[in-house]
């Protein structure tokens, strides 16, 4: 007997919760992919890609998940035996680098950690000692979903333009992107990744790269290029060219629909949205974390997430339960830690179609199991999301 | 500027949040209504009435609302210029008089109040002055959805009994089925009343009423009855009979779904989740209560269902900044006062499809806008309803 | 072994094929019922239903089939023991006056038949015979859809006029409301009943009843209103009023999106629509009943509605074996006969969300079932369809 | 004006009509990825497609679409510089070899053309020629969608043995499986390339490689894999390597559902219905070509598929008014030469979710439009059509 028969609360770092009208969206009979609407939605789609970007680049888009895109960026812009310095903060980036050995690349890790963001220090240090220029791009994520910290891309570039290297700058945002600020051309980013499943609220099988000129220059020479993934052969004129093949026409008609509810929030309502989410559960684990059961997995404040929350656990063998209760008597999905914080953290997502009352529900439910299971933390938690929203949302 | 995009939390005493699954159940085309399907889904709907409201008797199944079952109920067993007694205890069983009145009905009411439930001796009294048998039916609600109380159907049958009176007992169970036990051979109900959008999770549009034996003898020489609601033409043999017509296609596919969700978490276990969730709300508005701005509507704590909470405020003028605010800022919509509590209440509905997380994001979203709009209230509202769940939800 | 599994094909005269766009509509979360987006929705499908009736009347709608909306039209204008008048051309006018009887009216039958339209001149002739004015509501359908006549309402209304009569004109259009034109206040019709499960495209559940100033008046001292029905009631502040309780809200979504793709298409085009797939039908018909086994019911090719096509069978026995192979072989649900027809005629539904291929896919798998089942037939229907449509259809 | 609305008939070959039921699957709020429902869906996601397959290989679920499969299959088992003897017989085998080009594959074309199958004799010779054993694959179609030919597997297969060559028969079905018979392991296939939206009835999206253990055994040493695509990577404990990371979360959700349809209906019975299906067309095609100005393109009756049929049209510049017309008064969408083909003929699908009376809606809609447009065809194509059926559906 439970407390848990009611919509469930996916609580985990993507896919989230795909909104009531992007399901909807999708629940249409098929067209013809030749031509008509469906042409239009690809137009749309890339002009909303460049809209949330912030560039006048090259959006293409990939029926694939986020791994998939990170094949698509690298394939395009490099050649066999190029290589790369992967700026470490989590698990993505270097996960990125990992994917691009099995092709060919040359990859090189700047050594960081789990608990901090990118030093930009470091990065201008190793890049004016690549006096030969080996190094042809620069590989960082925005935010890591796995050790939650935020990178700081505006001082990564100057970090780069310090050491006045030419390395192309890519950035994965499939954690990112949606949930907080992000200035393709005004920050200098030569390629963007991202996918739809976190901030873009849609079900996962779609994902981005985005080109900017210099990085279309270097796609010319690029001998890593494969059909499926071809920049070149997706600017065909036509309408599957996009797609190199069939369309992937439902995930097409919900992603039209993620980026119309988008559009109508508007970035700056969803930043401060996602901004005030964060600070909200930050409150609330920043209370629970008195009786030292619980840490903040990023030490440094500045360096947490708006997306998404890791929580270190002393007691390791606690979360199996906390996990269970909130499943079963709560019908609460909360994020597990992953690649290095494997059985060692809970994550909360707060990023994507989330609402106040959405985030209390899950932490409430957090709480419950606290105390329901007798694990020490300090009470007040959601006491203290209540009130810090209370005071901060606006009037 | 808000934390509002989310799914919305809709906390309204009917309709009530309709599950995924039931929303999906309606999504498919339209089938033959003479045939197949459609006749299997008639019969199980009527098993299903008959298991949840506990009868062996003879289920009916209305397109109105509640307000067509009234009358449904009404004209089948009565005739013009009977009497019937309606115990006031807020608002539907005066409501359902009302109606009763406009079609030739004698309408007594017997006296009440909104803040307590109806008093059995108040009524064996009154049944032992009818000494001619003038009263015909007795009418009640088990909870009733304005004043937020609950009725101890036992008990007013026994205060029948009591006073030896042949009145048949019409029970309105709109705002309880499924939320709480209900048993209508066992209790001596002659006639139950149902719907569809508040316990049993569907979208409005179809409503029951239940006869026994006896019900069905009074029917015999009703002259109230009209072929539109008419029991013994709804016995006919073909299917559309069932319906004085076409059927509702779309909406029994629903309520199928939503009887199939009751049958899979069983009655027991959905009683004790709407007796915890409502404990818990009452926990919250006790705390909030302590500053005077807030009472609860139902002065016995033993009268206080456990489906709808009715809180009075003190000072009404700040009824529609707390309803702006959860609206505005949260996407939860909470409910108002009606009737004869008009502009003077709020009320938090928690039941039907309902768990602990849309719950606490509810009490969440009202204790916020308390401290944002400065309305005096013991904070710790939502603490002590996660507390009371940590303590009793059982593992 | 079939060739079935494909999309069903709905041919029986209600409920139509509802358009996935509809089905779609009514797949969303529940929303609140006192204010907000749903005042507008009921809003303006009141404006729809005078747009497509073509009145400046008052229009109710009803959570009910077309049986509920029959009784809300006759007892909001008239009082126990009036005579009404049925003019009976099949058999919806004749059902419609039974209903009547239960509650109290003197119903007499102006005979017809199953095979023809209502004859004006019969109809004058009683009138001018009531020299009382005993009748006081003359009673119709534009289409009857057991018989598939379609009667001619303003010839009616000038019958009613010549005999200088004061009864109400009251006209069931169920069958033919969004299917042919119906000019409410240009024929001068007091009482319009309707409903939205065929020409209106919607699942059923809603039915409407559309009042003039001269009913209106009636109103005023009609002594069979009831609480649900009652139009003065339903014409109350609060929006709840208008549907005497909680609001059908997942049909009302429905019926909005109905509406939106009525007015896209435009009346004109509906119509032109259903005469030409109407037509194409009765081509069809014409050759398959050149062997003797198949005969239109409606002898005057001029009273044969576009709505629907009531076939007679010469033997009986081969019905049962055509349903059979259409719903088995095929996924084509074809209408049977009723009432007075019931086991000797099949009836083609060409109404609501029907287009050429969705026609001529029910044409060819009669046929096919004639051919493989050796029911004698002449050869070419659906040849003669086609045909039809191609010449027909402006290019 | 037109008798266009109702239901979209689409009759491309692919991505073919979604089953509502399928559509609906898709429409339900996202899961948790990591362990409960959705692991048990992509085992039987894999289970369904050995069962399709007919084998006891391994399936790989990519999220991409057919293009990303043919990657997917070339890079797990081949070297860079390897030579691949591509079979031509329209374009999909061509058109896969060009894609392998691109990364480095040897690629040759043994010639053929687009009237007509492979030619096992053909490719014998070809690889008793290869006595240095440098052709390391042969790849081949079983259905080309362009020309509309079906291939001869077995005997392709025969072909290899008989010239006792060791290469890998890679073969691509994505226009053919889950329409007529396929066996894997009997025949002797090494590689099967598949996708969903054809005869799987699935929204694309998602495409299968399924691999034999000699493909597995050459997988060991193939120097093309890439992260993405890799199988060995794909076989890891965690539910997420099956995708290479984040899940197609509802499009898994539609190809649990569309097999199960699948199952449900039988392959025999799917097979029969697309033969029966298929000589209809082909019945109707046969009747209009009789005036010159249609003609099958595959010029051998026994290779002309039971997916799809190619018609070449003698005045191309009829092709644009026959597809307008078919859409703009009839709904209809008729796909299009492709390719080799593209300009000169039209095509007609018959795969998947089809029943009778789809396909005969959309012949008769072709054929309204031959003789509104005045295009000479012999008449009675849609009742030679109807003819076949009647005669050849088993009772």
């Amino acid at each position: 007997m439970s407390v848990k028969n009611g919509r469930q609360f996916l609580s985990i770092p993507g896919p989230t919760t795909v909104p009531d009208e992007v399901l909807a969206a999708m629940h249409r009979p098929a067209v013809d992919i030749r031509k008509g609407e469906l042409v239009e939605v690809t137009a749309g789609i890339k002009k909303d890609l460049r809209m949330i970007t912030k560039t006048q680049g090259y959006p293409f888009i990939y029926i694939a998940n986020g791994h998939g895109a990170w094949e698509g960026a690298l394939t395009n812009v490099l050649n066999r035996d190029d290589k790369v310095l992967v700026l470490e903060s989590g698990f993505f980036a270097v996960g990125w680098g990992q994917a691009g050995a099995t092709f060919g690349l040359d990859v090189e890790i700047l050594p960081g950690s789990y608990q901090k963001a990118v030093d930009p220090a470091a990065l201008e240090a190793r890049l004016k000692a690549d006096t030969s220029g080996d190094i042809k791009a620069v590989l960082t994520v925005q935010i890591d979903t796995a050790s939650s910290v935020v990178n700081d891309i505006p001082a990564i570039r100057r970090a780069i333009d310090n050491a006045g290297h030419d390395a192309l700058l890519m950035v994965d945002t499939i954690a990112s992107l949606g949930t907080m600020d992000y200035r393709m051309d005004e920050w200098g980013v030569d390629v963007t990744v991202a996918a739809c499943q976190k901030g873009l609220m849609m079900s996962p099988g779609v994902s981005f790269v985005i080109a900017n000129e210099k990085a279309m220059e270097r796609h010319q020479n690029a001998n890593l290029r494969t059909a499926y993934w071809d920049w070149t052969s997706r600017q065909g004129a036509e309408h599957y060219r996009n797609y190199s093949g069939t369309p992937p026409v439902h995930l097409l008609f919900g992603l039209q629909k993620a980026f119309e509810m988008i559009n109508e929030e508007g970035l700056d309502a969803i930043f401060l949205r996602h901004k005030l989410l964060a600070e909200a559960t930050r409150a609330a684990v920043g209370k629970w974390s008195e009786k030292g059961e619980f840490t903040f997995n990023i030490t440094n404040p500045a360096e947490r997430s708006n997306s998404v929350t890791t929580v270190l656990v002393t007691h390791p063998e606690n979360l199996e339960a906390i996990h269970d209760y909130c499943i079963d008597k709560c019908n609460v999905v909360v994020g597990v830690g992953i690649a290095g914080l494997s059985g060692k953290a809970l994550r909360i997502a707060h990023m994507g179609h989330i609402n106040a009352p959405m985030l209390l529900g899950t932490l409430s439910s957090l709480e419950m199991s606290f105390k329901a299971l007798g694990i020490p933390h300090g009470t007040g938690g959601v006491q203290a999301a209540i009130d810090h929203l209370a005071a901060n949302v606006p009037r």
